[in-house]
């Protein structure tokens, strides 16, 4: 019963296609991404195990799904501090970034110090287009997701794994297996490797886009904007 | 215990507000428009009350929210059907029409035969800018919306109602009392005359934003985008 998963190639012909015949603004999807990832930190941490939610962001639009869920999560009642150390010239990211602080979400940039005082972390710091080495500063933030015992809800991929063939075998995410992770739109091939809680987000694709790109849409409840689904690696 | 309302005035003084210091996209302020219109709907028609949604949509931003709700209704599992007879050559609502065209979500021209065939009705024609004469072919559809005994949601505002000063004395919108309203990031004055259940969204506020504007925040549950209100005319 595993789902079919969406290569790094075929995520961004997905999203150039969602972006362009389907009519989305990078705006509109990103918006429902990181109000999908928001639900799935509800899901796994209710307000009464615990408010405070460290957001590390990357420099790109996983990053951005990350400011947009913790907009979203600040409004639900939780406290969340954002890592974001490579903050992006894009107007998008930095509107977002504005939409925080004028909520007076804090930022820091002591990433050890931060970890120490929270309840549980979203690593929006890598998505589908990674490849290659991990940049500074984020070779000591992913080591110490990786040695963490605070639970951690991994956006679309654990930072600094390879999307087709999962953990690093050596590098800062050697070992690194997160709590818990949101697939957006389809699971990429990692999630064979992924042991933890998977759930999965995009609630917009339309029944011809999925056939046309082999995905799974699993069924969603309700009004939720995501779908926990079967861990595909070997269960933690 | 009536939450304090916002005038027209003041409402496009916010909409712009939160468009410029605060970094908002007129796509976000649609997309969590529409969501919270949706899950108005999920909460007044289950799926199992029936599921067509006739969504009569008006060629501003009140008729883009219904835009946007469309579709996420179609992904909650409704079958949503388009009145949308002044097509607004606007970017952003020729996007939010490919996407619905997108999940062969049907158009029609035929108000009067659409409403015999559904369960419920979205009234997203007017919002709160509208003043003075309804236009054609408006006239006939507010008439019908009033004579029916079909549930119909109405956004923002009845369609027709003056936002100061409620239900119209005479037209079309004589006697148009919907069974429930959705007041979107602040309730309007017309709110005093208004019988039905009474939704609030806009879970985006900020506490200095609903401060400056005078307006009260009041909780929402879990991740709802929209909470119910009291009924602050006298209950239907």
């Amino acid at each position: 019963m595993a789902l079919r998963t969406l290569s790094a190639k075929n995520a961004a012909a997905l999203d150039q296609e969602l972006m362009s015949s389907g009519a989305f603004s990078i705006d509109q999807l990103m918006e429902l991404a990181g109000l999908a990832v928001s639900q799935a930190v509800y899901k796994l941490q209710p307000l009464s195990k615990g408010k405070r939610v460290l957001v590390a962001c990357g420099p790109g639009n996983n990053g951005g799904d990350g400011l947009v869920a913790a907009r979203h999560l600040w409004h639900y009642g939780y406290k969340p501090t954002m890592y974001y150390p490579k903050q992006s010239k894009n107007e998008l990211y930095q509107r977002l970034t504005a939409q925080l602080k004028s909520l007076s979400i804090p930022f820091t940039d002591d990433f050890p110090a931060a970890l120490k005082e929270t309840d549980h972390v979203v690593d929006s710091i890598f998505g589908f287009s990674f490849s290659g080495e991990v940049r500074e500063p984020f070779p000591a933030v992913i080591a110490a997701l990786g040695d963490t015992q605070i639970p951690v809800l991994a956006v679309d991929a654990p930072s600094s794994w390879n999307i087709e063939d999962g953990p690093p075998g050596d590098g800062p995410g050697k070992g690194y297996m997160p709590e818990a992770l949101i697939s957006l739109t389809a699971p990429k091939p990692l999630v064979k490797f992924f042991k933890g809680r998977h759930f999965l987000g995009g609630r917009f694709l339309s029944d011809s886009v999925a056939e046309k790109y082999g995905l799974d849409v699993p069924p969603y409840e309700g009004i939720d904007q995501i779908v926990e689904v079967p861990t595909q690696g070997e269960k933690l």
